[in-house]
């Protein structure tokens, strides 16, 4: 049944590349050369990523004309700077912390994992980020996409179908022909309703050591691995 | 002035990629294995390419519905199978003939030129071709883009400003962080016209060896360059 997989394409935040511990990496970066104390950068990235949905679902309700993450993080970074009482930063220093997305390190079997998947399949991403986020992100940590795909260019947010519908359609593939890698059922189940195959990576600490979500499948889902090295031997790469 | 330039945005079938002496290796190649005699490839590919604007311009004008690239080539390559009188050939042939412009080779200086070129810009394609034709060719070529672009995520053919604009848009720049990079003085006066930076690369036997068009500059164009590695010199790579 996976035979006719022709392309893998990926969630990236979470799955590919650690968010959470990137994004207190650059709040620590940030407090030593600007007088910002006293800010737990852990909770700070939890506080943030927890107004992404929100923020997402104005757009995918209609409340909001579309608009591209990156504007999305600005708007809610705003609100958790205010939130944690984080003053005395300039615009220059605000827009580089909003990049820090752009920023992001891979898990460590990411880059070997992708490079041996693409050798046997076209890797997209299918990500809610947008287009010029994931190219920074692909260049610094040398992530070797196929294609940069998913929310922007299909002007759709996962999980509607429009977003993962039209990312095939531009790979010229049917949707059973694509296989949606990531580490977040909810994805997978969104995928598979519209015929993709699947595969769940189990990221046990992309929400940090106490993560309780999205520890292990919750459907039988085509492959099930622990990391991109798993994946790729289980898909004979 | 070069100096706000972040990335090349490239035409591609020409410019990068050397279509003409393609497709007369394809069509030979499928000679030798069918019952196809007497056809002059260089001739065929000559009238397949002359019907590739006419086609186009049929989505621009609004006659017809958006329509990728590889169905305007299968429209138009039926055409053409006809008056070359070529018969013979099944479903599979002629979708074997039609994805011949997914597996054009790149000129000789293109693919260690755009790896220099990578270290310093992001690299994206600005052609008309979809993008499934662009990352087959990618893949097969090894050219190493950071983004596919152009029109069909533009949903705008060249040269119609919504397909640079656009693009740039998609990579988070404004037009004059942009270079345009094209074999073809029209595709260069367009970008222009939006505020694009421009390189003129000078391919002379695009068109087979008695070219009579764009053998040279038509304007005082940013770069003037007559292959990839001048061009990589002149921009500091």
């Amino acid at each position: 049944m996976l035979d006719s997989v022709k392309a893998l394409t990926f969630d990236v935040f979470g799955t590919v590349v650690d968010w959470r511990s990137s994004l207190i990496r650059e709040g620590d970066a940030l407090a030593r050369t600007k007088t910002v104390r006293h800010v737990d950068w852990a909770k700070f990235a939890d506080a943030w990523r927890a107004l992404y949905r929100p923020a997402m679902d104005e757009v995918i309700s209609g409340r909001r004309p579309w608009t591209k993450l990156d504007d999305l993080h600005r708007m809610t970074l705003e609100r958790v700077l205010r939130d944690f009482a984080v003053t005395g930063l300039g615009e220059a220093d605000v827009d580089q912390l909003n990049r820090a997305w752009h920023r992001l390190d891979p898990w460590p079997d990411a880059v070997a994992g992708l490079g041996r998947l693409k050798r046997k399949y076209v890797l997209a991403t299918l990500s809610n980020g947008n287009v010029a986020l994931m190219v920074d992100m692909a260049r610094r940590a040398g992530l070797p996409w196929d294609a940069i795909l998913g929310a922007e260019v299909a002007r759709a947010y996962k999980p509607q179908p429009e977003a993962y519908l039209r990312t095939a359609e531009f790979l010229g593939l049917r949707p059973d022909e694509c296989m949606m890698v990531a580490a977040h059922n909810r994805d997978l189940e969104a995928a598979s309703a519209l015929g993709f195959r699947t595969a769940f990576v189990v990221r046990p600490t992309e929400y940090g050591p106490t993560q309780t979500t999205d520890l292990a499948a919750s459907r039988a889902w085509d492959v099930v691995a622990k990391d991109f090295a798993e994946l790729a031997d289980r898909l004979g790469c």
